[in-house]
């Protein structure tokens, strides 16, 4: 759990960083310690919290901590005296992007991916966040892209996030070497368990195998933007999470996979593909759109 | 091309219908005498066109009718010396029916997808219409569902189009008979050619080869909007275009598909999938967009 206090220009003036445990009351508990350790009165506070969050601030559902039907933002209201906005994670650091991150300079549009174990999602239209009729605005990472595909973590197959993520490019290498189509010099050959971080890092150090295995994730990526691009016309697509580290071994092969599926590219202007640029973009969205800016 | 007096409630109160011939001039020419033929004065004017239309009511391009580059709301104002509102025609169509057809309950957010030959979409989101940046908002129709599936008219393939559109039906349904996979009691057995009105004639006077499918095609749609309901989830999702006629036997294989796909249905409501409502969606939806209604 992070806070901080957040400048309407979008600086983080103070931080704290605490781990969180319990269920609802202690953690909301722990909520307010923390917001007290900043020893600030009088501002309105911005929570990201990761999970389907509707529109009244109840946490409806949260996997990670497994809470069900918490009302976070009127809990928290009663026990800081303050207005408090709750919002998903993945939308409060979409938010921050949009505001005063890689989107500073877009004015009306904007879609983020967080590319992590899963894949999250951010919208921005009409200098709006969209979030959704119950909570569960833009989960892009559940489009499909190859029905029967991989199997994703929510059941259904050849997602997005079964295709473009740390977890699928784990995976897809991990098969590689169980079939035997891994170069025997690829620095990934003796690995106990492979994942993303660890796939990364070895196309980083020009390891073959690793930069294929980057591309092809890549590539899965920018099929799914084009759907993304094609149904939304965004002014800018913004590439967060993990997958940021990998940089244009991602990113170029998803430009390349998008483009050649984009639609009316001679008759408009389409959206750049960019990668996220701040450090603690949830943080800082949170406490912009607490304060409304 | 169809004009009409569409009153602020969304009725129709005079409606014209005339063919159109030549370039964008004598097009030109022929709505403002068809406006002139309307025997209105100091109305505002809207306009449903089909093409990548801009923000300014520019034509970037029109398929059909091979325009380029047409200011048409601008040509428009100078000659009716009215206000003029030139928009993409599944946009102003989803407009109705957001307005005043199968939507007119829903108060933020709809998706409208429209199968006919090709697959055209509208979105709604914040109780406004969202028009993309550069005119191309919207374009569900070439979200990729399945890469390296059947080729769309766009050039990509798996596109819903390409699997889930009245084309898609027709070419479905060849190809079963091609390759002696349709039944021989089937009555498109003998068809010269066999198009999507022909699968869902034939369907209704409940032929199985022909109900097989359109629930094959069913199907896809549903895949598609389980993926759109993930990314914005609407309020509500409505069907329009000739697919209408076809009814349960399509929307019910939809409603399947997309129930099975859709994230987080137990921790919301979700969009239910309904038909379009209006015989006149575009002509009210262009009518009321230009009254700001």
């Amino acid at each position: 759990m992070r806070a901080g206090l957040v400048t309407a220009s979008g600086e983080v003036a103070r931080k704290l960083v605490r781990p969180t445990s319990g269920g609802p009351d202690e953690v909301i508990d722990q909520i307010v310690a923390l917001i007290g350790e900043l020893d600030v009165v009088d501002l309105p506070v911005g929570v990201g919290a990761a999970g389907v969050i509707d529109r009244t601030g109840v946490v409806r559902y949260a996997p990670n901590l497994d809470w069900r039907d918490v009302a976070l933002q009127e809990r928290l209201a009663d026990r800081l005296q303050a207005t408090v906005t709750v919002e998903n994670d993945a939308n409060v650091a979409a938010w921050g992007e949009y505001r005063v991150g890689a989107g500073r300079q877009a004015v009306e549009s904007m879609i983020m991916l967080t590319i992590g174990t899963g894949v999250g999602g951010g919208l921005v239209v009409d200098d709006r966040l969209v979030r959704g009729t119950g909570g569960m605005g833009a989960e892009f990472g559940h489009m499909i892209l190859l029905e029967g595909g991989p199997l994703c973590s929510c059941g259904n197959r050849g997602c997005l996030e079964a295709l473009a993520s740390g977890t699928a490019i784990g995976r897809a290498a991990t098969e590689a070497r169980a079939s035997g189509r891994m170069s025997e010099d690829s620095g990934l050959a003796t690995a106990a368990a492979i994942t993303g971080v660890e796939v990364t890092r070895a196309a980083q150090a020009d390891d073959p195998f690793a930069v294929e295995v980057l591309a092809a994730c890549g590539f899965w990526l920018g099929v799914g933007i084009a759907g993304l691009v094609n149904a939304l016309d965004p002014e800018l697509v913004v590439i967060g999470g993990g997958a940021v580290s990998a940089g244009e071994l991602l990113l170029g092969p998803a430009r390349e996979a998008c483009h050649a599926r984009v639609l009316g590219t001679e008759h408009r202007e389409f959206a750049p593909i960019v990668p996220a640029d701040l450090d603690e973009a949830g943080l800082i969205g949170a406490g912009l759109l607490a304060l409304g800016v």
